[in-house]
């Protein structure tokens, strides 16, 4: 039951208050103005989401991936793989109810081993972070929306040996390696070749991007 | 005790591992490459912070502010006020070490009256939950980081003598009301005056550049 005393607001402002309405006139201003043709038709779906979440279809321009990527992380999704993360802000933007399979959403941040890794490594704690996801990379779709040397991390792990994950999207944000961690995935070389992969190339990226783009390689409905 | 079979993987690329270097590097970056000199001073360290979330310097053109905002904000976090937000993203990525008296950080989104609200007043939920604010809006640092018509219901609740919160960080991302929304912040009208407001222009914003802006409202010291 409603407290009465909970009223809406006198209405003062001209604005859409129909959520759904909402998502379809972005989507259609999205599709309108953003250069998709230059993408591969895959790709089309994420890069709309990726553009929602920057504000900005501009960045659609720095899209790029690996062929295979969206059909990947579907996949493996779809078989009930987890989402591994490097920030907690990208694990909560992950829209559990468009997940196909109740997947995990992990992010190993605050595991009490992290700090003690970090110092004994001299490396990030979201790079250390990343060392405690080899039980759950087999098959797991990787996200990370934080820390460039948190993708740089994974990608040595994955040099030496570890299970390879299905997917990575890598979306580090910032100015200090990010640019540079995102060419090192599009460029990696694995015996069994690449793990397939989604970048923002640049500078831009983080959390918000990478979480749309999950949530588009969860489910191909834009409105679910 | 550290399971001995987790290993740091062997270096292969290089890149910055120093946290704190890292961090010093990209502000060092963004202080050389943002125009702040077209910023008061006293909004420089948020715009530094809001840059290095977005990863884009030119975001900075994009702020605008109330020429109370940072004092404001500043005085109601180290008063103990709470900090409301609009997205369960933004409030997870307020970094509480920062926080200068344990401040609470709220955000009602997921409070099982919102979805029966939202259809009785025809809103969005972001909208309704953001009427749950009101016992705690007196003193608050609020911040709207996802939804525009969120930020709209708030401008209407106040105009409705709903109790002052200290600062609004009207930061929504999008295509649909979004860059309306800041305008009507920008522009609100009060009997006891403005409530102190901080946007980015435009489209872009989100939980990200939203929660950058928090955390530097929260600490003036850059590198805490």
């Amino acid at each position: 039951m409603i407290d009465k005393e909970i009223r809406r607001p006198s209405r003062r402002y001209d604005y859409q208050t129909d959520g759904l309405a909402i998502y379809k006139e972005s989507f259609g201003i999205i599709r309108a103005e953003a250069p998709l043709h230059e993408l591969p038709e895959s790709l089309r779906g994420v890069a709309v989401r990726v553009a929602h979440a920057a504000g900005d279809t501009e960045v659609v321009r720095e899209l790029a991936a690996h062929p295979d990527v969206v059909e990947a992380a579907r996949a493996a999704l779809d078989a009930g793989g987890a989402i591994l993360t490097d920030s907690e802000m990208l694990a909560r933007g992950v829209t559990r109810r468009r997940l196909p399979a109740r997947n995990e959403v992990l992010c190993t941040l605050r595991d009490p081993r992290v700090p003690e890794l970090a110092t004994e490594w001299g490396t990030t704690r979201s790079a250390a972070a990343v060392s405690l996801w080899r039980e759950r990379l087999d098959g797991a779709v990787v996200a990370i929306g934080n820390a460039p040397t948190a993708l740089f991390h994974l990608l040595e792990l994955l040099a030496d040996g570890a299970p390879r994950p299905a997917a990575i999207v890598g979306m580090p944000v910032g100015f200090v390696g990010s640019a540079e961690s995102k060419s090192a995935l599009a460029e990696h070389e694995l015996p069994g070749g690449q793990v397939p992969w989604l970048v923002v190339r640049g500078r831009r990226g983080g959390s918000a991007m990478a979480a749309a783009a999950l949530n588009a390689l969860a489910n191909p409905d834009e409105l679910a």
